[in-house]
């Protein structure tokens, strides 16, 4: 199939900036000494999952129990779950992972998470690593007192199904502040924070033996800081039109754009003005807009209007009726969230589908 | 399965606000006068679409090619694509429909759409009814000059493997205009335009055997003018918190939602504050944010925070870690497109799963 001729709309990704972005990243990171647990928030796919791997990443990173089951099914190892499980569905599909032998650590913010997470790795006669998740200032989980991060790992250790391997603290409030100085500054003063908390453990005999967090936009500042073992960047992989304007260090961003959302355009009665079948269910839309690339005049700027449409302003000549349009995402995330497969393309040809397994 | 165990986050149908939904629009249609091809836009699904006919609806509108290869696998008649069709991958897949037998309709807003949808039809040895798409103020889809509105009628005519079969005026903009005076008035003037089309098509011997149009905030304004035939609403069926606030008649809003995303209350570190499993991921965005319902203090509400969250403070007391709380989402047509199926509830059991066939 050409890339032009996918059902619209649909999800590209181009295979070649995706390895591409997969290599610096690695590069990148065994450079600075180190290890690479990439979120697989971003792309709930196990073919890329695999890929990651294959370069080097020690695991894989989830949001949900969705994505764990998505990653044990495709063989990966090293998955840890990045939010507290509470529900008793997510519980009890946890059970049926480690049932099945999947290679799963889990974190915990809350003593009653620690109860239930030791009963279910009593039950199934497993021992679940798990990290204490610490709140770094976002005020999303995690626990923010180190009198409750170091409580919390004492009942993990104490617990005989638990192992208790260490931290996580992640700052996504502040992966896309900018400038990136500012970024920097903001960050160190979590990076206190964290290596108080490691002091702590450290003094009550918990040393944490992984210390894991850290962004697309502010892993260069993490594994700079010496404190933490492991980073679980995401967007790097898509790179979106915001965080395209991220510096990711004093030197720039050395990622590229590799997912793109492609539309046709379907009406064209007004000069300068086409309409394309993608609109609020084709793009996520927390970001802002999408914007135009492939097929459009240059400069032609991109409104929402309603659910299945979006019209494009521009100047120059008109694209036909019936042409593939390619649109950057404000949001790479959520996009990719919306749609049941990514097209791989390589140039102009579609050279593989890939199922998205873990969307909602 | 009770209501609370859900996996989370999931999107519920209460099956009897469902169909009381149902049952107002169809009663008032009928006493209207006027018939109903409710959209399924809005719910994506063979079973929904299947009361709603089963209550008397004369058939199903279609925002993509997609909905109308769902609505024609589950046996539903009377299929009207909405959108204009101009990629090689829709017009194939139409093809492929009309192969099946399938009864569908669609529309045209341009003579090369009338040329390719009329060799489609005497490839497959059909006859396939079109409408003319006519923009009546939203500069969407449509042709906006009364005189190209009979030319494509005209040409619609002139094919012999295509039907004729009348034109679509769709105010999707005026739809939520408050309150409810102003949006009679604004809807007026484009009914005038709408009675000047149908007068113009008359005077060429074209009149249109079917005017279709309207949608929930419209319809009972669009049904009094006497122009429509039939409407073509659908978030009637689950309401959600914007269209809840608009009135549809002179009297109010006889629908109630019946749309909810549930989700579990996965930390609970702050006093004041629960963070829920729900998050950009969970709920369209474009128009606000969900409100809090079952399962939540009084007064609480809710920010996004991120992909995978949201926040919920309250003043009251806190609900458990692992409580499901439900939400009513701010634009209901875009949050069905996030989720596989419907978890069907009628008070607190669940009683059936409804799969959401044509989701992105």
């Amino acid at each position: 199939m050409r890339r032009s001729d996918v059902p619209t709309p649909s999800l590209l990704v181009d295979i070649d900036s995706l390895d591409r972005n997969i290599a610096v990243m690695q590069d990148g990171a065994r450079e600075m000494g180190i290890a690479l647990r990439p979120h697989a928030k971003a792309h709930k796919c196990i073919e890329i999952a695999q890929r990651i791997a294959a370069a080097g990443a020690i695991g894989v990173s989830c949001a949900t129990i969705s994505e764990a089951e998505a990653m044990a099914l495709g063989g990966l190892t090293g998955i840890l779950i990045t939010g507290p499980l509470n529900s008793t569905n997510a519980l009890d599909r946890l059970r049926r992972l480690l049932l099945r032998g999947a290679d799963v650590t889990v974190i915990a913010d809350h003593p009653s998470s620690v109860s239930q997470l030791a009963a279910i790795a009593a039950e199934v006669g497993r021992t679940l690593p798990v990290f204490v998740d610490v709140d770094v200032g976002m005020g999303r989980t995690g626990c923010l007192e180190i009198a409750d991060v170091v409580s919390l790992a004492k009942g993990i250790a104490a617990a005989p199904s638990l192992r208790y391997a260490g931290i996580q603290a992640y700052w996504g409030n502040l992966q896309q502040v900018m400038p990136f100085g500012e970024r920097s500054r903001l960050v160190g003063i979590q990076t206190a924070r964290v290596r108080a908390v490691i002091d702590a453990l450290q003094a009550a005999n918990l040393p944490p033996g992984i210390v894991s967090g850290g962004g697309t936009g502010s892993h260069r500042i993490d594994a700079a800081s010496g404190l933490f073992t492991e980073i679980q960047p995401g967007s790097y992989l898509f790179m979106d039109s915001c965080y395209s304007k991220v510096a990711i260090s004093e030197t720039g961003n050395p990622f590229m754009p590799s997912l793109f959302v492609a539309a046709t355009v379907v009406s064209a009665n007004s000069p300068g003005r086409v309409i394309v079948n993608a609109g609020w269910k084709a793009f996520a839309t927390d970001s802002g807009t999408p914007i135009a690339l492939r097929g459009t005049p240059e400069g032609a700027s991109y409104r929402y209007m309603g659910d299945e449409h979006g019209a494009l302003d521009f100047d120059g000549e008109a694209p036909a009726l019936g042409a593939t349009i390619e649109f950057l995402t404000s949001h790479c995330d959520p996009t990719v969230n919306l749609y049941a497969a990514y097209h791989v393309v390589r140039a102009d040809e579609v050279i593989d589908i890939w199922l998205i397994r873990a969307r909602y």
